[in-house]
């Protein structure tokens, strides 16, 4: 079979039918001497996706395919590429470029890079939109390919690639380890992972949640205290406790942010990145009187964050908690509708490529 | 002389006429063996006390005699006190006790000791209210008076107690130093000090101003730029620089927020000190986005802070800029009415404090 022109995906033609899926031919951008051809083994489904295709954070061109929690094998790489190789197994983001030339890059902050384009709904300097991993294949540059170590398994390795760095990044920037009392927010997609990367990492590790229901599975994730914030004056016994806050949540606005504040140690850090839609509850410059506390936020990590993230992880064992839906305009629908009803155990990842697109091609 | 049972200072009797100060017995706490008593030779005037008299920070039990940037003699010292003696010159800051037991105190934190006590309005375990500088003399507690080096002089070194501290603590904390990029903003009583300990730290030093007109004054101040924040588009230029804001600003709430965010590198710190009565601008955990800002705040500073920033203004020659005014009803007045119309170039130390108080003891 010749190498193809263009690569296949499931995409979404309006943010008002966002769940209607339909097979796609994509055009990728013009291969350059960087880039890297990857045929999709799987894709985790993110919260972000569902963001774009709903247009919960603004209009986006549409028909767009969507998903960057990629895991796939390179078949074909750029002349000038070194960084990965023909039959590599490779992780890819929610980034897939960067300047690689500017302070930013230099000082390894390429996730802050003016000059970045996302996996999917970035226009390239050709004109092509680029496409995300409900597809047959993905072009990336080889900066933005990572190598999965082996003996991990795909399916569970794929949320890592945003879900995972975006919790990892941060409190691996905040050197969380031995000593220090980290309090994860919301156990959900983000947050089974906080929890278990905070343990890795060596922290004591607390599970804060409004509802009880979660305990079970935060205590499986590695959390050793579980705090109800539902419960009346919950904050209390925990005055000065936390060195680092990783809120997941996305009803922060709802938060009374003093009684969160409160529970951080001298000088903690309130770390966002969970992304309501809504702003985030009234603050005080007084606020910050009581304990010298930070709120802060970050987005996704760097090149040596995802791979320092996938050696903690294989480490550690961590991995995503996943159910497998076969990708397809079906797969699609039902996965992404039970999103937004929250009907997640905690990530779904798309699999079935081969059957989905039995005749492409898998090697260069 | 016997020694005395009161001291006397200058109070204001009620919110309504916060500018009448009027001369009043005072009863100082029970003396304790930690204790010293000092005889102030000046104190300066800060916003503190503004905010404190006329009840902007709320109502407090009256009358009151306000002042927390004191240098004085110390002329009684309880059995236990090791950490001054007779005939030492000591300053005194915004605070003046705390348990010294606790973790947060454990850790040089003690400016956030949940037990702490401020230099006036305080109630102790006796019932007596503690009361400021514009007095005759203090009682300290002896961690609270902190050794005035040799040749500074006692009205421009006053300011540092309070204000002095309040923008050193948090550059010291944040290891501002050479090859860091510090942006000041605000050119008042906060920031000319903010500009000349982050030039004394070694840091590349931004004025940043509403008004022009602050340009003579802050570049004499250390700072090495000037940026003008009232022209449009002010911060394009400025994108990703700053390691560090000190914003000693009063109107936060009028600023937007995401300009001023954009000019700090990545993950950078916007640190408060200035305190608006009103909240701080709308916040979206999107606009930590762009370079992983945080913003922060803090309170005062912990003692060894005050011994580090003394000996480092002194190294550099940081000084305040103060207009000196005679103690007293009427100066008291004077100087608090021109404050509240923020017309000081930079601070108001009161002085002459032999002449106010002719009687006093000033020896034990």
């Amino acid at each position: 079979m010749p190498y193809p022109d263009t690569f296949e995906g499931f995409s979404v033609y309006s943010h008002e039918k966002w769940s209607d899926f339909k097979r796609t031919e994509l055009t990728p951008k013009t291969f350059g001497d960087n880039d890297v051809d990857i045929v999709v083994e799987c894709c985790g489904v993110c919260g972000s996706d569902l963001h774009t295709i709903t247009g919960g954070w603004g209009q986006r061109k549409l028909p767009l395919c969507v998903g960057h929690e990629i895991v796939g094998k390179v078949i074909k790489t750029g002349p000038k590429v070194t960084l990965c190789k023909i039959g590599d197994r490779v992780g890819v983001g929610a980034q897939i470029r960067a300047c690689l030339e500017c302070k930013i890059c230099k000082s390894d902050n390429e996730n802050y890079c003016l000059h970045k384009k996302f996996t999917y709904g970035s226009e390239y300097e050709d004109g092509i939109v680029s496409q995300g991993g409900y597809a047959s294949h993905v072009r990336a540059h080889e900066y933005f390919t990572f190598p999965i170590p082996d003996d991990m398994e795909s399916a569970t390795v794929a949320p890592l690639m945003c879900a995972g760095l975006t919790v990892f990044s941060p409190m691996y920037r905040a050197k969380i380890g031995p000593g220090m009392k980290v309090a994860v927010l919301g156990i959900g997609g983000l947050g089974h992972l906080g929890l278990q990367f905070a343990r890795a990492l060596g922290a004591e590790v607390y599970a804060l949640s409004h509802s009880p229901h979660k305990k079970e599975d935060a205590l499986k994730c590695g959390a050793q205290h579980f705090i109800v914030t539902s419960e009346p004056d919950w904050q209390k016994p925990w005055a000065f406790t936390f060195d680092f806050i990783l809120n997941t949540a996305d009803v922060t606005h709802t938060f009374n942010m003093v009684d969160y504040i409160s529970t951080l140690n001298i000088n903690g850090v309130f770390h966002n990145v969970g992304l309501p839609d809504e702003p985030l509850p009234e603050m005080r410059a007084t606020h910050f009187l009581f304990n010298g506390a930070s709120i802060t936020g970050s987005h996704i990590g760097s090149r040596p964050e995802v791979i320092k993230m996938l050696e903690v992880a294989k480490e550690h064992g961590v991995k995503s908690w996943v159910e497998e839906v076969q990708v397809g305009e079906e797969g699609c629908k039902e996965a992404l509708e039970r999103l937004k009803k929250n009907n997640v155990h905690f990530r779904f990842t798309f699999v079935g490529y081969d059957k989905a697109f039995p005749n492409r091609v898998t090697e260069a």
